[in-house]
């Protein structure tokens, strides 16, 4: 048996997240069923980097499996490719030592958030990016944001559905950059809650409109209240863009900046 | 009697171009349902500037028509916007003098096509993209490209299909811009036939990926046989992004590098 690595894109609109669910319409069982043939095997288990939800997209999503089959890379590639739907592309394979583990592994995730501002929403990047009507204040979001770096219990962000044992993470970027009447929004954190990043993402928005000034953010934050903080923002504009592995070289990652760039054309400063 | 103009951008992914057909699932349909509900009139005819086919998008589209009601600009813009499909967008309306005509009076078209050029597809710009999957030289497409400029029988490039009566064009500009791994073609002319562009694009293509030399567009052109040109590509990528009016000021037109910016975030240096 062999452990082998897969990086992967997808438009996640159309998709049911992530994870394996009974209606089958998920990420996962779509590689999960393209592996199966490939393979010509009954069941082939994988594990992500991070479990993307209902609308999410991914830049580079990271998956592990394990196999006795040995394929060249560029056959896992093409191979797969040839069994996906045409909303999911594997961008490389390549072997790992048998220890590597996509989810436990991963120091880092990065999430960029594409939000367009702007009175009409464009129809052009429909589903692939976030709108707000109104103009928004950058350097109001960017002192909200800095209130939100470092270790803190982030309950008030944390869907009710969510999962996880401990509500603390460890938000180590939260940068916001402009780009026409785009904003691009990074959010580097050792892991992320259930709606995390969307329910950052509404707060975030309320103090860009003016509705709220930006300490109110750090209020909500430490009230730990879900109640508190704004709507869970819309799931268009998210892309899983980079995980980090500091103790797997050879894998082919992008920064989050550069896989923007060569998914969707947008050059960003980072 | 007053006359309108509307300035529209639109998905065309799913639509069986701009004219109206008997099937009714036509962008020029989707507008005129929505104009008659707006008015409550039995229906609303509209003239565009120029008659997108099937999958190609709009970035400033442009179109007339002529109405009794009376109503505010920013009034066309929602109530319009509320009743159309999300992948068509009124983006902005204003009154016009009785004999501005959105096809007779437009002096040229800008279409746009945004290619990715990467090994592997992105699902990301999924039908808002061409793709290939080569590595192109862009020097030798811009020199063939020079070899297309001006008045010329583009017989070469039209479809079968195409109904105008002479095939005769005046080609303004073919301009060609690297942004990462995508490539931007410009195309300016007075007006273009039925698959011009893509069949254009075909021929590029080709110069591009070393297949044949720049100076073997020149010898197509001069041809003027469709069956030695190369295939029609693909419309995915394809944007009517500009229409000069230059006896018609005060529509809110922006360049074409300018709308492909506001809507999708790629700066164009044009």
């Amino acid at each position: 048996m062999g452990r082998i690595v897969l990086g992967l894109a997808y438009d996640g609109s159309d998709w049911h997240g992530w994870q394996t669910q009974p209606d089958r319409h998920t990420l996962q069982d779509a590689l999960q069923d393209a592996l199966a043939r490939f393979l010509a095997q009954a069941a082939v288990p994988t594990v992500c980097a991070g479990r993307t939800d209902t609308g999410v997209h991914a830049l580079q999503q990271v998956v592990h499996l394990d196999t006795a089959a040995e394929r060249r890379d560029e056959s896992w590639v093409r191979g797969l490719n040839a069994l996906l739907p045409p909303s999911v592309r594997v961008q490389w394979a390549r072997p790992v030592a048998a220890d590597f583990h996509a989810r436990f592994d991963a120091r880092a995730r990065t999430y960029l958030y594409l939000l367009h501002s702007a009175p009409v929403r464009s129809p052009i990047l429909r589903g692939r990016a976030g709108w707000v009507h109104d103009a928004l204040d950058g350097d109001a979001m960017r002192a909200a944001a800095g209130l939100l770096l470092g270790q803190h219990d982030f309950s008030a962000f944390r869907s009710s559905q969510c999962q996880a044992r401990s509500p603390v993470r460890t938000l180590q970027q939260l940068d916001i950059q402009r780009q026409g009447d785009f904003f691009i929004f990074r959010f580097c954190a050792n892991a992320f809650l259930h709606h995390m990043v969307r329910n950052l993402m509404g707060c975030l928005l309320m103090v860009g409109r003016g509705r709220r000034p930006p300490g109110w953010v750090g209020e909500v934050l430490a009230g730990a209240d879900r109640r508190r903080a704004a709507a869970t923002f819309m799931a268009d504009g998210l892309y899983l863009a980079h995980v980090a592995y500091p103790h797997a070289p050879g894998l082919p990652l992008e920064t989050a900046a550069q896989a923007m760039r060569r998914h969707m054309g947008i050059p960003l400063s980072w």
